[in-house]
């Protein structure tokens, strides 16, 4: 079959590799049919991540058909339509009978990690049972798409993480996909202000289609006294950090209230600085969280409902064979004007 | 009447001072019956404090007897006694509406920092019926000492704020006061494991007959290493912060486990380095608070039911005219193996 | 001034009587510009309620204009536009500091029921500070009488205590006024699917344009039956029972599924039959509640962003001296197809 | 093997059966080293629960020795020692994700009711990976048998779903093996008074050494009367029902305090009366549960710690051998004195 593989810092490449084989009673072999690409994908293309080793397929994201499943799987059979999670779970674990799945003793975020992922035509997943979900054959499957990762990301990570409330007021930092994510599910719990912060003139644009009430140019405007003018200077309930560099979570740390929530979703790579000579009297909770992906029937229930449209995010659509294209229109975010790209399997 | 007044960095003094007076419809006098010190009173006394003015009568925590009540107070009568809590709180503000009463929009912390305080023969307490909770007559006065501040603080800021729960691993760095009165509290919630780590011998060996189950001398073992240990390298449950400079409260961050809780009581003076490169995808929840008092009338309850022995935490005691002699005792309190001073007002 | 005033069991009378004065130092006078008639205001009528005295003004819903305030009241002066709640709260009280409001020891729900109410050209609010809201004079009064009662009743009893999630499945038993306002405030978390159930058709349409997913008429359709076919016999994650007789209330007992909840927000003169043969083993929680309006800020944030429209629940309009023939209306809901109405004092 | 036989309505047999076998990769054999007799199993020797097969061996209680392990166990093989959940779990089903194993759907309470169970020299234990958990070899094994349903029965149903809290009034009805559970575990939570209410002496007097604040003979005293008088007439916090009949329920109605919770834990063979006309106005939380034994790595946490002594239950201890004896000991408890039996395999 053919695969998008990780050749070291700086290099991927579209080349064929052994169809994968089921290993362990628990697995299952999915044939993709449509997949997509991740920030942290760009991050491991550039050797960010040393964990990924050389030859190891790409991707942790997408839906597909049940290929063949082990001994023991029995939520699915051949034929089955399924979402992949991007958090492998054994459901056995310590941390997967709490849902911290993300946690998992023999799972969590490997899948495009330390195994081999979804950016090819097959892919095998571990612990069938608990780390696929069924879906109708006719589902809207680019939607679906979105819960693999980045919707459940937004939504455990930024919202409820961030405990956001009906008649809240929220700032999200950063309209990235993550961002935008956070800004669509915030909305299940009726926030009454969604302020949301990126120094990108287009991204902001989109966001307030997608719900924000207020946009900050944070290259234009200064946020903090913006924020504070909307806020009454109270700041406030729930600051989101969806971006993940230093000077964006010490925004975030300015910008909430007494009493309030700093929701971190962003990858970080340093550390920050943390201003307890203010923040120790204020009554503020501060959370981490790596997707756990354990709100993934919640999500897709709802996305069922179309109270929510995640096609929203999809900015760009490729053959999964132009993988290589897709990739570097994703890279290139900012003038491409993209958020989420879809790569259709179309190869028989 | 007499009273401990601030008189500028590194100096106090015990002189006699007008006796309050009614100045709302909702304030109360309290005559004082007993009396202590607080760590931030040291502050104060250093000049750690710009907000406090010199002249202010110093202290935040008591009890006493209703000598005269305003126009609309119909919570309090001449000659009930009360317990002071060091948190003063309108009762009609959003904030008091939310029980978050440190943060009242006429009240919070102003007792011996922007109005006089308690280390006096009387003092004012505004807002009596939401600042002030009724006791009986024969009730053991020292014990509810520890109710006005130090015992709430532990609970609130340390126990509650870091949700331990039956059959945790929980670790509290710093066995003064503040630490002993979390280590007291939580086991309200019956952990499996509290481990107490401090530099003081003395008062780890205190701490031992206060409950911890295990102590870790940090200046002579390394106490991640002894944690991690202990907690099969899991990390602990929850970590609370009880010292407040940036060292413990970086300890802490190493010490919390994946999905655990970090939990601030210290007042620091400093920002603190976050380490998100290795937090961001641990599941933690960093929490900050000013004591709230919120539950006073729960610890009362608890202290009541002699579930609690919160005298446990007085070392010394003194008559009200020695204060200058107590402050420097607990000013000293390492040599002096002191954690809490009673100060017995015995002036009639 | 004119009032409304209950003469006994099935009489009521448009009358004059003495304007209102203050009577405590937490007191204010209010002139009423709106007011409406509420469903138990019938029952008094009736002669249900025999806690209601002869003379008594009903009404316990409003807005107005401050006229007067007592001398500790320092939220509002005289001028100020205000909310008026159902609920009357001490702030001081055991009960206040839990915000259960609705159990206050000197308030609770007193207006138009122990005291003088709000359908007249003035009304005296006792504890101002806690009991009112402020509005801005340019507001949307009409929407805004909606809180007084309707909206916090609906919310609190029914989609908080039912703790209705994003993509749940829930069921509304009564399409009346209660019913109408769990409908509207139940979708600011988000339920994939609601289920209104009643016997009017014309209710049922109307809730249908309100967001309802499902209607069923209990008259024509076997309600049980239907709510098993959609829920593939799972039942729903939360019953609200929305009009207080025992088969309304059983009803909610046979569609709540294994780890649902049964949220109550009927007024009940009778017993119902618990079966606790089937409930014991399914997980189930059933709640009660007299509404605390302790989410009126809360409500009133997100009324203002325009995420619900209140007044969408208001099917006619009078002036208040025409009370005696909304009465009428009101009382012949279904002939009239009557919601909500409004009265408007022009007296000047 | 021999093995306890249910024999139809009254009768059980101490009889040979063919010892277990594998029969799905996920299963387990093990070898039983003690068990003990439940009330449930009075009921089903009785012939009040007809799902149950005659010919079906009897037991959901136990610890033993790992024979045997399906090839994909993980977490377990041949040797380990095993505590058994009296819950089946399969881990992949919808109610398994949210830890509510009581419904799984493959699994739940099936053991010694639907399949074979554990009063037997050896047992087959479905989803052993799920379903067991691992106890170090020299372990108290009487301590643990007290947690395959007793202790998270009481605690999950009445001391969880009652929400005790540190200061609370709680009152526990029916003081035999499942309310003497209630009662050690509420005491995780540091309640201030705890009333144990029951007919007989005995078991109150035990109660009294158990911790119980105060004890009630309902057959001597009006026991809403006397919990009035000991909560100044407001009531409990939490009402723990731990009987099973109407007249205990109806009696919990009456002693919840407005704002508390009536938490069943009984198994009811009836309805009861619900008396919403009083009811519907307090703030009341009803909740009835299955036990789901999610709490099972809590509660042996807490026990290894040493603050509970779960063996102050067992009154009697048989051979295996014994078992008819032990039946007519534990279905005879009153006159016996008994609580809870232990029965030991020394059958090698």
């Amino acid at each position: 079959m053919k695969a998008l593989v990780y050749q070291g810092p700086g290099a991927i490449s579209w080349e064929e590799k052994p169809k994968p084989l089921i290993k362990e009673p628990t697995d299952s072999i999915i044939r993709i049919l449509k997949t997509t690409i991740c920030g942290t994908d760009l991050h491991i293309r550039k050797g960010d991540l040393p964990d990924v080793k050389e030859g190891t397929i790409l991707g942790h994201e997408g839906v597909g058909i049940i290929e063949e499943v082990g001994s023991s799987v029995i939520n699915f059979k051949k034929g089955d339509h399924v979402l992949i999670s991007c958090i492998t779970s054994c459901g056995k674990c310590e941390y997967c009978k709490m849902a911290m799945y993300s946690h998992c003793e023999k799972g969590g975020w490997i899948l495009g990690n330390l195994i081999d992922g979804c950016q090819a035509e097959y892919v095998r997943i571990p612990f069938a049972d608990n780390s696929l979900y069924p879906i109708p054959a006719g589902a809207d499957e680019e939607a679906l798409v979105m819960l693999s990762d980045i919707l459940p990301t937004g939504f455990e990570c930024g919202v409820l993480n961030g405990q956001v409330k009906p008649g809240d007021t929220i700032a999200i930092v950063g309209a990235g996909p993550i961002g935008m994510a956070a800004l669509l599910t915030s909305q299940f719990y009726s926030p009454a202000v969604i302020i949301m912060i990126d120094m990108d003139d287009n991204r902001l644009n989109v966001a307030k289609t997608f719900g924000a009430t207020h946009i900050i140019n944070s290259s234009k405007e200064n946020a903090l006294e913006k924020v504070m003018s909307i806020t009454n200077n109270k700041g406030v309930d729930t600051a989101i950090e969806a971006v993940g560099v230093p000077a964006t979570f010490e925004l975030c740390e300015t910008l909430v209230g007494a009493g309030g929530h700093l929701a971190n979703i962003g990858v970080h790579g340093k550390s920050v600085v943390l201003h307890m000579e203010t923040l120790w009297s204020r009554n503020i909770t501060i959370t981490t969280r790596l997707v756990d992906t354990s709100t993934t029937p919640m999500l897709y229930k709802i996305v069922q409902s179309g109270k929510i449209d995640p096609k929203k995010l999809i900015t760009h659509r490729f053959k999964l064979d132009q993988i290589i294209e897709a990739y570097d229109t994703f890279g290139n975010a900012g003038k491409e004007k993209a958020l989420k790209v879809i790569l259709n399997n179309e190869i028989k």
